[in-house]
């Protein structure tokens, strides 16, 4: 079956939000082994919602569908499915009790002209885990849509809830594959492919089909392989071992940074702590996004103003004065200050210029500082980012978050 | 000049990431009061990204494209527009020389093989402000074509940089209209116009189009006004004001809570600080988003091990044994504490319990006290929020936001 999704907001084309759903229903789907093949985003309009539902059913069977199911005037989805489908809209029962259920859950009643209890025929309203708006679906054997509101909380709860039961009679069983994923950080995509190693692709491409995915924080390589063949898997890996690329991967799999630090931490019993300036406390809140993260994560002093960092992590005035917030001598006392006042095994610290402001030619915006503590003393070592300021904060966080994962695996070899 | 936008990446479709471009390339359409009518996402694929251009080019004269024009054998963009547009690729000199100069801005030599010096006929390559592979521009009088990377920080700088010289010839003057945004928070989008303000939706619509936006923070009114008119402005304004809506106002405008803070903070010369258990930093992180941040914003003690929360605010370790770390006692010790330690005029705590482990039957996953310390004292006040970790999160520390927000503007009133 081949799935496309519409999203329908105006107010994405205009740049006030992001649309969210179509990222959670790629990774719904592809738990599945199912995968989107075809978006589109237009606002909301009758003519354009009609076009794209023209064009979403001549290249699929089942389309999801996002926004416009609310209670104000702009919500024409559930209109313009009817006009689109050829139904009429008509009184439903089975809509009527759906609407209730859906304010009942919220012990709320169900207001006067909510408009709910009114269904294209032959459509089915869905209730709604996580809002009011119901969900809809229509099937007529060869042209199916699921649709729901476009508040990513409801969308997602109403799909994660109906998608199962309603999809069953028409999705045949998929045929299983494998996924492997090499994160490399350090060298851009043509390096890689280019230099680092030029037969790769070719090599990989034996096996399955090769992706290459660069994004802020390195470069993922994939390897999608059409079957489960553990002799196939351990020829990839096998590959990848014996590449000059093999220094610039970090993880084999898809995990990110946060959850191989809160795993390879926890294996060996360490805490850690940060002593946060430029990045402002986003260290901190990139590892407690991951469940498990206290095991592990102690605390981190966020340091913005120079007070903090001389009063509570006892960098000396004199540091301050004579060398700056920004320097080698202050990221230091800064490590080793919360490394006591947090009592961890390890504590990082970042003090740099995130801009626009407060660059200057010796210490331009995109200059940091960090700082590692441990047991056996402080290092310290200054990196140097392009970027607008969250990229920035982005980019501090994440050497910071390099430099403690190779220190905690580098234990062991010590 | 209608304008749409194809997003090619199989990985985008497959949920390994999240086009970020579209999102940038509306906002700075809509700066300049253009607006985008369409967009397709095509996995990297021949077929569809020649059916996905002809969709495009039927309801569009401009078309923005973003992705596969990498260096690696999945990159086939260049190829298939070519194809589309009837070209042939061929050996460009000003490609060449525009390649070599996208190396040079970051001190690196042109590799061999790059493929970058060949074009399809009557292409122009573009210079990457931001990364290696060039942008291509095309155009036959009634077709427009702007394609560059699918990277963020790429695409962003190339249409940024490129955009306003290449459309010029082809772009009327656009007519100003404006935009008013009245940010709510606190009642779902039907209660506001089923339930507390029933002909707020057609009172507003005598000025303009209206729209109504909820998002996980809230629920943005907008009127769009088709030209410059104080007076308009003015009485849509009174509306407002006259509305039992206004309480939940808390903002007219597009900054977000973030800036409103510092703004509002800033002009009264009053500090903030954080102790933040549950949300981890995030509170202190997105303060810290905001250029200017420094001025009102000192630091945030992140307590996530009870050590942190006795050793660094004080809290006493019988308070942490009789009531638990998320507790009404607790959390006023954490705001006393942190105001304390980082001697700013406002401390804010958070205690609570973001799951998806840790809940129990009298304190469920979603459950936070939050304190707030002042020159007067401390008060607290517990909440209940539904939502997994990463959007318990971001509740929690949007309950904080505003109860500071409140904080500092109530001040004027005492």
């Amino acid at each position: 079956m081949r799935i496309g999704m519409l999203i329908i907001g105006s107010e994405i084309l205009q740049g006030k939000i992001v649309d969210a759903n179509t990222v959670w229903l790629a990774k719904f789907l592809s738990k599945k082994s199912l995968e989107l093949q075809l978006t589109l985003t237009v606002p909301d309009q009758e003519s354009a919602i009609l076009e794209a539902l023209k064009t979403l059913y001549t290249h699929c069977e089942l389309v999801f569908c996002s926004g416009g199911l609310g209670p104000t005037k702009d919500d024409i989805t559930k209109e313009t499915l009817a006009k689109f489908f050829n139904k009429s809209v008509h009184f439903s029962e089975q809509a009527h009790q759906n609407a209730q259920a859906n304010y009942q859950q919220f012990n709320r009643t169900l207001p006067e002209n909510h408009g709910y209890s009114f269904l294209p025929k032959d459509f089915i309203a869905l209730s709604n885990p996580a809002g009011f708006a119901p969900g809809l679906w229509f099937s007529n054997g060869q042209q199916h849509l699921l649709a729901g509101a476009g508040v990513p909380k409801e969308f997602s709860a109403l799909i994660d809830f109906h998608f199962k039961n309603l999809t069953k009679p028409y999705l045949t069983e998929q045929k299983p594959f494998t996924l492997l994923n090499f994160r490399t950080w350090g060298v851009p995509e043509e390096r890689i492919f280019k230099e680092i190693d030029p037969s790769l692709w070719i090599k990989l491409e034996a096996f399955g089909s090769v992706s290459s995915l660069p994004h802020t924080l390195g470069v993922d390589i994939g390897v999608k392989v059409d079957d489960v063949d553990d002799s196939k898997i351990q020829m990839i890996k096998e590959i990848i071992d014996q590449s000059p690329i093999k220094k610039h991967v970090w993880h084999v799999g898809f995990e990110s940074l946060e959850e191989k630090i809160i795993l390879e931490a926890g294996k060996r019993n360490l805490t850690i702590g940060f002593a946060e300036s430029c990045t402002g406390g986003l260290c901190a809140n990139r590892l407690t996004n991951i469940s498990g993260a206290s095991k592990v994560f102690w605390g981190s002093i966020v340091c913005y103003d120079n007070s903090i960092k001389m009063n509570l992590l006892h960098v000396k005035p004199e540091t301050l004065q004579n060398f700056g917030a920004v320097s080698e001598q202050t990221a230091r006392e800064m490590a080793q200050g919360a490394r006591e006042a947090l009592k961890t095994d390890y504590a990082i610290s970042l003090t740099g210029i995130a801009g626009p402001q407060g660059g200057t030619s010796e210490k331009p915006v995109g200059t940091v500082w960090m700082g590692i503590a441990d047991g056996s003393g402080v290092q310290a070592e200054k990196f140097q980012f392009n970027g607008d300021r969250e990229i920035l904060k982005m980019r501090f966080s994440q050497i910071a978050l390099f430099k403690l994962l190779e220190k905690i695996t580098y234990r062991d070899q010590e």
